[in-house]
């Protein structure tokens, strides 16, 4: 509590402040409003005195004028994933600290599904001197579900555990709806430690009525909302924290600013971002504009992304406005419903003007632990990938699925497959390829038929929401061999390989799902993989092919039948359905 | 985590709730509005489901008509003080219940005081089964200051302890500012225990800046306030959260009101209240009323009084809303404005019924461990409040205080008074008296001369203000001995006595300041003591001199100076101060 005496000191004018910010406006976020004549004083990390400071000035004091600017609080992101953005989290500090993002709330479970607990402690050993807070979700989804072998296992005695480390703020991102109303052990066992150590329960998507009554009833307290105006009132009705993602919410918010409601149980967040989409469309600040542009006014705009997540995570002593006590994590902005942010400042020092990064963030080696996270034993080979027909017809039957599938009904996705050899075959005039689900940890694999699109070559990539096994599209089973094992070599990443040969690739060494190399670089290789993917023509997978590799296979949703390491899954009833019968 | 499972299958309609509230309107808290058609389905203690609840009626299901009622979350009073109605928490709850106050946040230091942290154990344990929840802010003020000594004694390791128990929310009433701003190390180690429990931080009063700053500059969350309108502004602006005493602070709500703030960081508190002032006036209620007088809204004011206060204490998940997961505690209220409840349930069962106790609320004997809490070894006789005379003149200075002394200078309050046999004497022609304050745990007597008034015989109280030691004021030493004596008998409570004869008492065998008799028993008690005590002609002492007597030795504000069981204290410097000299 040293430091919250130096703090008292200052207040009382016994001794000077370190910096003092003088000649700005200042966006109370308490009260909802915009003063003049607000100077703020800090020591250290922290503010120590605001009002008239004028006593807690000495010769030794920096004076920063901040004539012309809105001083507000640094922006809270109450649900994200560095994850998404390909970096690791020192990388990804650099890239975000420019949009004003000083403190997130990190959902954990990516990595805890590839490292188990040493993925959660990652980032808090990552945001050690980092001019970044990093606050952390403790996975509630390490296995996602029990369908499918992770690198992890977080029960309740290992959620008690991480619980009492510094800076876990609660459990993250509670989605596994089927087991979540199935009372499953191991999911309930680790909310219940969440609620036993006095932490918040965090859910996942947007659930309605009478599902939204479950949800809450659980202990959850709030979700990362995407939905509409009537889903947004039915869950703020029910005590639901709402974490708006407003690019895909505007008629909720329009819906909510049209009410006329109290806002305090809204807040605001990213969850998901490509750092190459960060870098053209930013992050809050691009969400708060949304929210403006749907009629909210822009001081509720700016609690929405301050003190309401603050207070929505418990933390609104340390973090989420601009007074005494707190952090001194603030934003100068020069215009506050364009969000044009001047300065940043972390902890009292300026990490960022005019969109550059000022602050000197050190890339240091990524430790031990999170690296050669890809533990195949030994390579694969065509072979592994065959599927062995049923009986000695010269047809099967077979599922075969199409990106999602939001039925348990197997009628329409039954096809027939030609077999050779005893083995059942692909059949690419009908856009009919092979997928396999490979546990990175050594444990086998699932295999089965999907109406993707890809004429040839294979796409593997160890990026899997949310086991993060490896996944792997191919047009013939050697090239889906070769893509395995080169993601292997490379300690996991994205990699393409056409008639034996790798066309693009990248090295994803960090839990095999994150990179500390520069931006620059990171873009230029998924650009590569973009290009080359594109070439083998996979027809079925959207714009975005290799993204959508990396989602379709999520367990956690009742979508109804998916592909996991195990084999193919009812997610909806647990029930394990052959791949060709 | 059972109950949560059977309130996730009522709200997927797996199985039948056990009660259902229809037809009524519905104070939604959390947006802020009014709505009709939804119902709530009650599952065991909790809400399982709201909005359409039809699905979850069975043949066994209890529907309640809430006809013509709006449906309200139970009070929850984010400052508190059981101790005031000297009523056991049991006894008080019978009272209270009625007025709608199903949570109450208990400032636990009277008690802490007198027991250390069995006194604050016996809230929890009194709280077993009761149908009000009483949540304990633990007490930072155990001794109060290091200028008195007490019963118990609470520093960072006690506080440790006591923050694992269930239902300890934080630390209370942080109020000791000579030594909070002084940096002192019992106090800074609790405080220390709170933050680091990832608890709330309670401060007291009203700082104006720079004190303010002072105040939340080390981590305080909150205060109990008492104020104008720029002492509010000044405190919200700095993040603290206000709990509003709205009767002693009606400019600072028209304030507020006129401001139009937003006013998520405002609650309302009763803080103090007897027992019979209660069944005149009421209790939330009442300061709710003062606050629409004052222009609040209504909707808004049952907000400050419901989520606003259970998300201050980061409750949210449990209380302050109707909403699925939540403790089903409701009013059902005919008339918003006028607050008519007119029923109250806690935990899904009703427990008052037009302002009258419906619940079976038993009266247990008192446990042995609050019991016999004054521990005087022998009884005192006039000889021990004697005070020798330093010299051997004639006459003796003394500093001779007024009620209140908001000074230390000494000038003011310094005069003569004669010296008989070697010791001073009273002079009750000017209303100077004696007074005495008697450690309660056998380690002596602070004794010196005070203008409070008082002709003849002598006034003794347990209740004491914050250390519960027993005050003695008396216009002759052995009326001072028996008032004390007979204090110490009946186990603690307050004792009027002239010519040696009792006149007047009341028994506060629990902690010795609180009984579980009933209320009329107790208040026909403290109307004849206070009857009794208006023939001492107790001049300088207020219209409520007896309780003056238990406020006036308030040490933790820094008034000046002020007696305690170790004599006259410079409550600003900490010098002690001779009563004579």
């Amino acid at each position: 509590m040293k430091d919250r005496h130096l703090l008292v000191d200052v207040a009382l004018g016994r001794i000077n402040a370190d910096k003092v910010v003088v000649n700005g406006e200042f966006l109370d976020v308490a009260t909802g409003r915009i003063r003049k004549g607000v100077n703020i004083a800090i020591k250290g990390e922290r503010i120590a005195k605001i009002g008239n400071i004028d006593d807690t000035i000495g010769s030794e004091t920096e004076v920063i004028d901040a004539e012309g600017m809105i001083v507000t609080p640094g922006f809270v992101d109450s649900h994200y994933h560095i994850e998404s953005s390909r970096l690791s989290p020192r990388r990804h500090a650099q890239l975000t600290l420019p949009y004003g993002t000083t403190s997130l709330f990190e959902g954990s479970h990516e990595m805890a599904n590839c490292l188990g607990l040493d993925g959660v402690k990652y980032f808090l050993d990552e945001a050690k001197d980092l001019p970044q807070r990093i606050y952390v979700a403790l996975s509630s989804a390490t296995p996602p579900t029990p369908f499918e072998r992770t690198g992890g296992y977080i029960g309740g005695a290992e959620a008690r555990e991480a619980l009492q480390w510094e800076n876990v703020a609660g459990i993250g991102e509670i989605m596994d709806f089927t087991n979540l109303f199935g009372h499953e052990d191991r999911l309930w066992s680790v909310m219940e430690a969440g609620l036993e150590a006095g932490k918040l329960l965090e859910g996942h998507a947007t659930p309605e009525p009478p599902e939204a009554d479950a949800f809450m009833a659980t202990g959850i307290s709030s979700t990362h909302f995407t939905g509409n105006r009537e889903q947004a009132l039915a869950l703020l009705e029910r005590g639901c924290f709402l974490e708006i993602k407003a690019r895909d919410s505007r008629d909720a918010l329009r819906g909510l600013v049209e009410a006329g409601i109290d806002w305090q149980m809204v807040g605001i967040c990213v969850d998901d971002r490509p750092a190459e989409l960060t870098r053209k469309i930013g992050l809050l600040d691009y969400e708060m504009k949304i929210a403006m542009e749907e009629g909210l006014d822009p001081v509720t705009t700016y609690q929405l992304a301050t003190i309401n997540n603050a207070r929505h995570w418990h933390l609104e002593h340390d973090i989420g406005l601009v007074a005494p006590g707190r952090y001194a994590d603030m934003l100068f902005v020069s215009d506050l419903e364009k969000i044009k942010i001047d300065k940043v400042f972390t902890g009292g020092e300026m990490v960022a003007e005019k969109g550059k990064l000022t602050a000197n963030i050190s890339i240091p080696p990524a430790p031990a632990y999170v690296r050669h996270s890809i533990k195949i034993p030994k390579p694969l080979t065509a072979e592994d990938f065959q599927v062995e027909a049923p009986h000695y017809d010269d047809t099967v039957n077979a599922a075969v699925l199409p990106a999602r599938y939001f039925s348990d009904d197997l009628a329409p996705i039954t096809t027939t497959l030609p077999v050779k050899n005893g083995f059942v075959q692909r059949d690419l005039s009908r856009d009919i390829n092979k997928i396999a689900i490979v546990n990175r940890h050594g444990k086998g694999l699932g295999v089965s038929f999907w109406k993707v699109g890809y004429q040839r070559g294979a796409v593997a990539s160890s990026v899997l929401h949310d086991s993060h096994n490896i996944s792997v599209i191919g047009a013939n089973d050697s090239d889906m061999a070769t893509a395995v094992n080169r993601v292997a070599e490379i300690e996991g990443g994205i990699v393409v390989v056409n008639n034996g040969k790798i066309l693009a690739e990248i090295s994803l060494p960090i839990g095999g799902i994150m990179t500390d190399r520069p931006l620059d670089e990171v873009v230029a290789a998924l650009d590569k993989i973009n290009m080359e993917v594109d070439k083998l023509e996979p027809s079925e997978l959207g714009e975005h092919p290799v993204d959508s590799q990396t989602f379709i296979f999520l367990t956690c949703f009742p979508w109804g039948i998916v592909l996991t390491d195990l084999g193919l899954f009812n997610t909806r009833t647990g029930e394990k359905i052959p791949a060709v019968w």
